[in-house]
């Protein structure tokens, strides 16, 4: 057996009994975990940020793109923002032991459920060293013990945030175990996290399509899946005009470089002369790289042609892809064919369309007469996010508490057995 | 490329293209597909007992032994059954399409849930030819499509039902192939089905524990498993007697070969001595063989010590394994240490006690002065069950149309922008 293996093997056993502690502890004892963490943290700014410069400078010195740099770099604002979250968490309600559909049965009995930690979570995630304070804080309000593996690149400011975790777990007298942070930067580490479901009930990957994609195609564990968003808006007819400028201007240049942003967006013939023209415009004011179909590039001549290429593409920049469909049957069909079942709007004042859209669009989150950037855990109102799934067993949709969490029956008798 | 192989993934592409019709069928649609079946099967009865004849003297002629013949047989008894289960499902509530909580969030948008199937289900099950119309009826309904392996010794009796499944489907206008049964009795087709995600987005298998767990060992789709039922009984102290009595016979000697009977008795040491002489007398009058531990042995000499395998294993016959412990905590953890995640219950009078036990076993299903004999779909009100899931991920419990389904986020704004 290999140091490493044996590493993990031990990690793995002490989530595992520290996950047995976590699943009863108190709303109180978990709650105090993450402020005192918080407080940890705030102790210890100097020593955080020293360790992230140790970081930065390796990063550097390795030539790491300046995207990547910016990701690792912990600022002020950004430990501040790591608080903040912390004390949020512990401010939401406990899913755990929440009993839901209490009811009697003809028997006699009372059957309902309650809500229980899954148990150990794996998180592999790359350079954003926030997100191990962020999925723990998550991890540990619901219940559950976490064995966190960040980027290699960030492995001292990763350090730095996982003692003061302990810190904080300790003081509210809950096993330090039930966080912890892989201390190798061995990549062998990871292929033994995902192949190990006596320790490790689920693994949630946060970071780019090809690391989801690898962790998925190797892992013995359940894996919540988030690939890519290719998002599209669709504008119906008789769709308001100014609804359709505006939700398009918003789902496509909000922000660029997120998952739910849009990718392609389709609109019905009835609306192609009037509506093209119009918000043309408002993106070259963004100078939003445009790329159409025929039918696009008859009414808006000199923009690029779309390949078949382009209505599979997550941008992430700005550009769009745009469609002419011949209606809303066509315009289904394009999205379930061509998206990441992640998001995807309707702008319509009709209301079988709408509505028809909505029961026949196969997305984790389908929206009328919205922005697909409302696709979030705190826009749903969830409170958190540790990700998004666009799978469909177990969690679809923005993660949040609850999706770290299961529910088994309950029944209570007095004394009733079955005839 | 095998010839299987080809075979499997024409199943899984038709599949695949039904499963986007079922998604979208009417209620109605779907449930006269369900009662036409009915009518077919109660037209084809003759077809249906030449083909199982078929089966069961092949059977005979393999040397299969009795237990095996005798649920290999499709008795008039078991397509009365059949018959009746289709029309019950038919009359069950239609999950698919069903909103909840949808919520106003503070940026304006309403938020709930839709519930959507899960796309398409393969079920790998053994030699009840019943399992055919049962799954079949259950996946249907919830929108999915279905590719059913059986066993091979069943093969004739399990074509016979799917062609009144596809008779039913042609006439309610709904695609034969939303329920395939595979025709090929070759082993390489359950390789091929638990390999192709691309097809298939879950695995039920039904059957004996060594299927189960060859099946999850392999498995690159998500499996619902329900591996053994090591269930217990714990007698708290100062639990009213007569309950106690009843359930512990109830849940040992309802029936025998089933995994929701008790396996293993745990009694509190202060209600050993008055208890253990009563419960014995009624074991006695039904010939259950008890093995107990030395405390146990000291109140009952003269029956079996129960050695460490006999904490861990499934009897599914009138044996019983009798622990006395000194309280609810040792009882707690023998059980969590021992059991199998199936369905415990405590007999008590104590309000603590008994919240604490439903809160730390962590079992799929927990209860409190009732038999376990009642973790059960039907018992539970979910109207039907595709099986029980000891499982966390996804379904836990007894498994019933909603198990069969996933949950997407809608969103419902009048132009909503996010800012």
């Amino acid at each position: 057996m290999s140091d490493i293996k044996g590493l993990m093997q031990q990690l793995g056993e002490n989530a595992r009994v520290a996950s047995r502690q976590m699943a009863v502890a108190s709303t109180q004892a978990k709650n105090q975990a993450l402020l005192y963490t918080a407080e940890a943290i705030e102790a210890s700014r100097q020593q955080l940020l020293s360790a992230n410069a140790e970081d930065l400078a390796a990063g550097k010195a390795k030539g790491l793109s300046a995207p990547l740099l910016d990701r690792l770099e912990l600022t002020i604002a950004r430990i501040d923002n790591m608080i903040e979250g912390l004390q949020q968490v512990a401010a939401l309600v406990d899913p755990v032991g929440e009993i839901n559909d209490l009811r009697y049965m003809p028997s006699g009995i009372q059957v309902g459920r309650m809500r229980v930690p899954l148990g150990v979570i794996g998180i592999i995630y790359e350079s954003r060293p926030n997100v191990t304070a962020e999925a723990a804080s998550l991890c540990l309000k619901s219940g559950n013990a976490t064995i966190l593996r960040g980027g290699s690149e960030a492995i001292h400011s990763n350090q730095a945030i996982a003692a003061c975790i302990r810190e904080g777990l300790n003081k509210a007298g809950l096993l330090a175990a039930a966080v912890q942070v892989v201390e190798t930067t061995d990549r062998e580490a990871v292929g033994h996290m995902i192949t190990m479901p006596e320790y490790i009930d689920v693994i949630v990957p946060r970071g780019g399509k090809s690391l989801i994609e690898r962790i998925s195609q190797d892992a013995r564990v359940p894996v919540i899946k988030h690939l890519d968003g290719i998002c599209h808006v669709y504008i119906d007819d008789g769709a308001d005009m100014s609804k359709a400028v505006n939700i398009a201007l918003n789902a496509k240049t909000h922000r660029y470089g997120v998952c739910n942003a849009m990718e392609t967006l389709l609109v019905a013939e009835s609306m192609a002369e009037e509506f093209l023209p119009q918000i043309m415009q408002v993106y070259d004011e963004k100078d939003v790289e445009l790329r159409g179909c025929e039918k696009t590039l008859d009414i808006l001549p000199g923009i690029e042609t779309a390949t078949s290429e382009d209505w599979e593409t997550e941008y992430l920049a700005p550009i769009l892809a745009i469609k002419v469909v011949s209606g809303l049957s066509e315009a289904i069909e394009h999205i379930n064919a061509h998206g990441s079942q992640h998001t995807d709007t309707i702008v319509t004042e009709d209301y079988a369309r709408g509505m028809r859209f909505l029961r026949e669009v196969d997305s984790s989150s389908v929206m009328i007469n919205a922005s697909t950037r409302f696709a979030d855990g705190f826009e749903y109102g969830l409170g958190a996010e540790i990700g998004i799934s666009t799978d469909k067993i177990h969690a679809r949709g923005p993660v949040g508490l609850e999706g770290l969490t299961s529910q088994k029956y309950i029944v209570l008798g007095d004394g009733h057995i079955r005839k």
